[in-house]
C-alpha cells in the first residue's frame, strides 16, 4: 500500500511544512466553498429519499448538511489544529546505559490510521488535519449517503495539502465498496481504529476486526448521590448530568441515591426532572418515596437512554454503589456528590471508569473541556488512550539508542562492563531540522 | 468472574502492603522447596516421554527444569519487582478547568491480564510478582507438559499473598481444558493478554482472540553497514548482532551494506562469521565479492534463523536500506553502523521500528538492559507499549474531575463561564493514606 509508505516520509515533516500544508487546507475550503455546497446538495436531495424510505434517520439526514457556516467552522478546526504543539520528535525519556551508550524514548506517530464515519462530512477536515499535524497516514471511509459531499472535500483537502508538498499517497478515500468490511480487513496496514458514529456502528466494527479499535461503544453513566452530599448541588449535577444534553455518551442514565438521603433528596429531583421533562423510572425502594414513578425493570439498569428518561436506584451504602456502577455502567464516566473526602477518596479509587468526577456534572467528560484543543473520541479501552482523546491518543514513541560502537558480549560474564541506568543531560543529537 | 471484582480491590492496596505480600511470595518459595522439586520431577518424567514422542522440543524440555538455583533466581526477581516504584496513583497531569475544579489524570492498573505460557514454570512467580506490585490481577494459562510444576508454584504464591492480606480472588490458574482458547474468548474479562512462547504460539495467539495482545510474533532484525562507516566498528556490531546469543529475537538475521564499502567490508566479516560458526547466503551482488557464499533467495530476507545464519543484502543507498527493513523487518530492532550524524538522523527518523539503534549491537533491545528493572515482553505493536516493555506496560490512567458543584450549562451560550486550562498547583486531594 502506497499510502503506508507515504506514512513515513509524512513522520518525518517538519511542524513548518506542516502548517503550511494546514493553511493550504484552510485556503483551499475556503475558496472551493460553492463546488462543496452544491456535492453537498445532490446528498441532500438524495438523503430526503433515504429519510422517506427509512434507510436513515432524521438526526443522520440533519448531520449531513453543510452550510456556510459549517465551513467556517471546518476552517476554524483546521486553524485550530495548526495551534496546537507539534508533537512528533518529543523527547520522552533519556537514560544512559553506560558512558557514550544513550537511550532516547522518542514520541512518534502511530503511522497508518482507519477513520469509519456515518454521515457527517465534517469528519474529513478535522480527522485530515489531526492526522497531518501529528504526522499520520489516514484512510477514510465514510457513509453512502454523504458519498459527494465526501469526494469532493476529500480531493481539495488533499489537493491542498500535496500543492504544499506533502505526498498525497498519506491520505486515502476507500470508495470502491459500498460496505465497510473493506476497511476492517486491512489489520496488515492499518494500525488503529477511529469509528465515528452511532453505537451501534461503534459496536459492529469492534466486533468485525482485528485492528485496534479507539472509541466506546455506550455511555451508561451514573451520578451517586452519598449520604454525605450537600443535596442543593445534588440537585444541580443531577439535573445538568441528565438534561444539559440528553443524547449525548456523557450524559447520566442512572442516578443512585443513598438511602440517608433517599426522603429528602428524591421528592426534590424528581420534581426538577419532571419540570424539564425528563421521564423517571425507579426501584422499589425510591417508589416507597416517589410512588407515582414508573417501576424500573432489571433492564433499566443496563439502557444508555439517550433521550429525557432517568432510572433511580436506592442503595444502602456507597460500596454498594460503587459495585453497582461497575456491575452496570460503561466505564465512561460516574460522579459521586459528597462532602466526605474520604468517601470520594474511596470512589474515585475504586470505580473502574475512564472519568471519575466528584461533585461535579457528567457532562464535563469532553475533550474540549478537558482542554486538549480538538478530540479525537472518548474511549473506554483499557490501554493506549482513555477517557477523551486528543492528538495524544494518535501518537506512540520508539526507543533510538545511540552508541559509538557498544557490543552486548561486554556487558555479559564476569567482570564485564556494568550498565549505569542514570538520566541522560546528552541532547538527542538528531532533533530539529 | 470474581477475579475481576478483586482487581479492583487490588487497585486500591497500598504499597506497603503490596510489598509485604511480595516478601511474603519469595518466603514461601524458599520454604517450599522440596514440594517445587518434587513436583517438577513428575513433569520432567512425563516430559522425557514427550521428548521421544516429539510432541514437545528439546529446548521446550530445558525450559521446564527447576533447580535449586532457578529456585533462587525466582525469589530474586521477586524481591526486584519489591525494589521497583509503586506506578499506581501516580499524578501524570493536573489542570485547573476553572476555580474549585481540578482535572487529574491517575496512574492505574489495567485491570485484569491474562497470561499464556509454554513449559517455563518461572513465569508465575515472574508474572504474578509484577502483577501484584502493579495492582493488576490475573488469570494463569501454562502448558500443559508443566502442569504439575505450575500448580504448586501457583498454590505456594497464591496462599503466601492470601496470608498476607491481598485478595487471592485476583490470581486464577485455569486448568479446565487443555486448550488455550478457553481463555482467548475472556474479552468481556481480560483487558490485556501477554503470551510467553515461540512465535507460533504468539502468532496463534493473536489470530484467534479479540483480546489486546502484548507482545511481538517474529525478530527479523537487521543491521545496515552505511558507506560513512567505521569498518572496524561494523565488525564488531554485525558479529555480536549475530552471534552473541542467536536464538533470541533480538538477533540480527540480515546484514545490509552499503555498495560503497562492500569491497573492503565484506571480504572481513565473512570470514569472521565463518571463524563463529556462522552460516553465510547472499544476493547476487555480495556474491560478486564473497563467491562462496550460499546463494540468498527471496525467502531469506522473510526468515526468522534464529541460529548462526546470516544474509547478506547489498544496496546502492541508505535511503533503498531503509526501504528494505521496512519492507521485509518485523519492526522489532534495526541498527546503523555510520559516523555520518544526517545519516543517522535519516535512519532514526525512517526505520519503523520499536528500536532504531546507531553504531550499537541489536542485541541491547531488552529490558533489563534499557534499565526497566523487569521486562513484561518485547512489543511490536503501534499502540500502547512498544519495544521492551516493564511495569509501565501494565498500566492505563483515569481522570478524576474535583469540583464543588459546578455544573456544564454554566459554561455553554452566550456570556457563560470559561474554561482556564491552566497547569494546576493544588495537590490531588486523595493520594496517600
Amino acid at each position: 500500500m502506497a499510502a503506508k509508505k507515504a506514512s513515513i516520509e509524512l513522520s518525518t515533516l517538519g511542524t513548518e511544512a506542516k502548517d503550511r500544508a494546514l493553511s493550504a487546507m484552510a485556503e483551499a475550503l475556503d475558496a472551493n466553498r460553492s463546488e462543496i455546497l452544491s456535492a453537498n446538495a445532490e446528498d441532500l436531495s438524495a438523503g430526503e429519499e433515504l429519510v422517506r424510505s427509512g434507510e436513515i434517520s432524521e438526526s443522520m439526514f440533519k448531520r449531513l448538511r453543510i452550510d456556510d457556516s459549517k465551513i467556517d467552522g471546518m476552517i476554524a478546526g483546521i486553524r485550530d489544529v495548526m495551534s496546537l504543539t507539534d508533537p512528533v520528535g518529543e523527547i520522552m525519556s533519556a537514560l544512559d546505559l553506560d558512558d557514550g551508550l544513550t537511550l532516547y524514548q522518542i514520541r512518534c506517530p502511530i503511522g497508518m490510521l482507519g477513520v469509519i464515519f456515518e454521515s457527517r462530512p465534517d469528519v474529513v477536515p478535522q480527522v485530515m488535519s489531526l492526522c497531518l499535524k501529528s504526522g499520520n497516514a489516514v484512510a477514510f471511509k465514510g457513509g453512502r449517503e454523504a458519498a459527494n459531499s465526501i469526494r469532493v472535500l476529500f480531493r481539495i483537502l488533499r489537493d491542498a495539502v500535496s500543492s504544499a508538498g506533502v505526498p498525497e499517497e498519506a491520505f486515502v478515500l476507500m470508495e470502491s465498496r459500498s460496505d465497510i468490511d473493506s476497511i476492517l480487513g486491512l489489520h496488515d496496514y492499518i494500525d488503529l481504529l477511529i469509528p465515528r458514529g452511532s453505537n451501534e456502528f461503534v459496536r459492529y466494527i469492534q466486533g468485525h476486526t482485528k485492528i485496534p479499535v479507539l472509541g466506546h461503544a455506550a455511555g451508561i453513566c451514573h451520578v451517586y448521590v452519598d449520604d454525605a452530599a450537600d443535596l442543593d448541588m445534588a440537585c444541580d449535577i443531577a439535573l445538568d448530568s441528565k438534561v444539559q444534553y440528553p443524547a449525548v455518551c456523557n450524559a447520566a442514565e442512572t442516578l443512585i441515591v443513598n438511602s440517608a438521603v433517599a426522603g429528602s433528596f428524591l421528592p426534590r429531583i424528581v420534581s426538577l426532572y419532571r419540570e424539564n421533562g425528563v421521564e423517571v423510572r425507579a426501584d422499589e425502594a425510591a417508589r416507597v418515596i416517589v410512588p407515582d414513578a414508573v417501576p424500573a425493570t432489571d433492564e433499566d439498569w443496563d439502557t444508555e437512554y439517550g433521550d429525557l428518561v432517568i432510572s433511580i436506584h436506592v442503595v444502602g451504602s456507597m460500596h454498594e454503589a460503587i459495585g453497582f456502577i461497575n456491575a452496570h455502567g460503561s466505564h465512561h464516566t460516574d460522579a459521586i456528590v459528597t462532602n466526605d473526602k474520604s468517601h470520594a477518596a474511596v470512589f474515585a479509587g475504586m470505580v473502574d471508569s475512564a472519568d471519575v468526577f466528584v461533585n461535579a456534572s457528567t457532562r464535563f467528560a469532553d475533550g474540549y473541556r478537558y482542554g486538549k484543543g480538538a478530540e479525537v473520541g472518548i474511549s473506554t479501552n483499557k490501554i493506549h488512550s482513555r477517557g477523551p482523546v486528543g492528538m495524544e491518543g494518535l501518537m506512540i514513541y520508539k526507543y533510538v539508542l545511540v552508541g559509538n560502537g557498544q557490543v552486548v558480549k561486554d556487558y555479559v560474564g564476569k567482570e564485564c562492563r556494568q550498565f549505569k541506568h542514570t538520566p541522560s543531560s546528552i541532547p538527542y543529537p538528531y532533533g530539529g531540522e
